[in-house]
């Protein structure tokens, strides 16, 4: 069935590795001699807490996270997180500090609007129409924390540097490039993740926190809204999305065991990238906006001469089984999101048809 | 490989029936002609707004709801309901009442006093261990709403008359029993459900919501805690859990189109129930401690004449391939969950069970 299959440009659900694939499928209806499946164990079971504690170890190694680091596994995407991080992670009444790089970004520091009372935008590339990562951090008084989108899926910006914070926590929604490329993890006193770009299927978000976040967390929230009853319970205080866990697991052992790890895989999402991107700069039908040093390695945006170029150059692809090329709804043009499990291959037979289809209606 | 599975009488995450298995299995790679994995299609696209809407549709069909009620996919667990509802669902002002049945009632109620100031337990079988069903409740006050557990997983009780509230609303957390008996929808105005017991595997919520009730929600609420956000954007406002949304579309259907219907399945599941409480009630060394008119159909709770002989019980059923029959850790004693997916005949041959090894070691 796989000749059949489609090469998947998706910005999220996305594509996933084709092995891991196979693997559920395999094992759909017998999940490792159990004779049950996966949807059937329970979450109380020796099986199933193999499955969560091998997906928190590894990615606790993909990541290098040492000891002072938990990773627990929550519902509701990065969506909620926008709530979750400023009822969990006041200090001491400190003001809570933003960047806004667009988007994301933004209903983040609407949600955070909503919970407390002093938040800061103390950065943002609004006047540029969001195609830059402000370079300039301005954090003279104390903060709560620092809020970033590490990755901005609709106008295709990334940070390449995080901000220098010294005391005050980064906290970073890594929902589209966690698990992409390497990077430092201890300035970051929380990192979520919802899992459906890099890790997994759209159900759960991961959601990654250092031990002195979790002093902070009030005692008077809901239960289900406090990250310490996650972290208290290994995510077993109610039950679990058990499949996008183990699917979670399936990813980050293709990560480890096929791809060789992180800086393995920031190596080929490097090729893909400069693959299409030096195309892009090499001529002028296909535009990307943004600012070449903060370019995003997993969604790359670009407009063509005309919206009805844009129509058809989608479906055109579409046609050639290359799906997923739309630009978000809220910008237009075209996108490419090239996550982890896009193959350099497919980045190719991608470039290959833009040029194409440049030659044709150029 | 089918023919290496075990029967499943797991308590949640439960059995799941097997032609739903098959069909995920078959296309897992291949959703319905697109070439991708379920797993890997956009929530935005034609395909799975097909599939939510079918959910949406069939759930409607399956329980009688008319244009008044909304269905919605949440996430979190019935867990994050016990929080959602008493924030979305106060009247001005009025108090709050619940019902508690034990266990998961209890934590309703105790994840509701931490949220509004007025909570009202006005019925409790806590006197006698919670093996009954209170049938006075006393609603001599005006409330926002009552509150029920429509059935325990852990004590084995089950509400077989829903409590006449007049204009107060019912709330009704339905996770063990929903899809599995003929009900009027009518007194409620909000039922939950944690889809892993009847209706789909952990990982997504069925809420079906009154549209008097969304006139409540207040404002100030975090969007991903409105029930409001959901219900206005047909549960899109983020990326849903889309494959726990697509096994609830395969599980409806299979109850519509296999089954025949709620009232078919009811027929099969008093059949189920009568087995093996007729056995239960023939002999002296399975004891099941719940007053015979509130016992569950879905969860049948025994003791056997030891906790050796109940450990030895468990034990013996997996080796032939009974699993999933140990009683809750806070109770003890065996359990056996006949959900939707469990057969009459797997009934039969755990009945079967039970007899011959009552015969060994009576």
């Amino acid at each position: 069935m796989s000749e059949k299959r489609v090469l998947v440009f998706n910005p999220g659900p996305a594509a996933l590795p084709l092995p891991v694939l196979q693997k559920i499928q395999e094992e759909m209806l017998n999940f490792r001699e159990t004779g049950m499946s996966i949807l059937e164990v329970s979450h109380r079971s020796r099986e199933f807490e193999e499955v969560l504690n091998s997906a928190v170890e590894r990615i606790k190694r993909l990541l290098s996270l040492d000891e002072r680091f938990q990773v627990i596994f929550l519902q509701g995407g990065a969506s909620l997180q926008f709530a979750m991080v400023p009822m969990n992670c006041v200090e001491g009444g400190k003001p809570v500090a933003y960047v806004d790089t667009g988007y994301w970004s933004t209903k983040a520091i609407k949600e955070a609007q909503n919970i407390v009372d002093k938040v800061e935008v103390v950065a943002s590339s609004g006047d540029k129409n969001y195609t830059y990562i402000p370079k300039k951090i301005s954090l003279e008084s104390e903060f709560s924390y620092l809020h970033i989108t590490a990755n901005n899926t609709i106008r295709g910006t990334q940070w390449w540097e995080f901000p220098r914070t010294g005391n005050i926590p980064l906290i970073a929604d890594m929902s589209s490039d966690i698990f992409s490329r390497v990077f430092d993890p201890h300035p970051f006193g929380v990192i979520y993740a919802g899992a459906q770009k890099n890790a997994g299927p759209a159900g759960v978000t991961i959601v990654i926190i250092r031990e002195d976040m979790l002093e902070r967390v009030p005692r008077y929230l809901p239960t289900m809204l406090k990250y310490s009853t996650f972290a208290e319970s290994n995510s077993l205080c109610n039950t679990p999305p058990c499949f996008a866990v183990y699917v979670v697991e399936l990813v980050t052992q293709w990560l480890e065991e096929t791809i060789g790890g992180i800086a393995k895989m920031e190596e080929i999402n490097r090729k893909k990238a400069c693959l299409i991107y030096d195309y892009i700069d090499s001529q002028d039908f296909y535009i990307n906006p943004v600012q070449p040093e903060d370019r995003s390695w997993m969604n790359v945006v670009f407009t063509l001469p005309s919206p009805e170029l844009e129509s058809k150059f989608v479906k055109e692809a579409t046609q050639k089984g290359l799906v997923g090329l739309e630009g978000h709804r809220s910008v237009g043009g075209c996108r490419a999101s090239l996550y982890n499990a896009v193959s350099l291959e497919a980045v190719g037979m991608l470039v290959d048809f833009m040029k194409e289809f440049a030659r044709r209606n150029g």
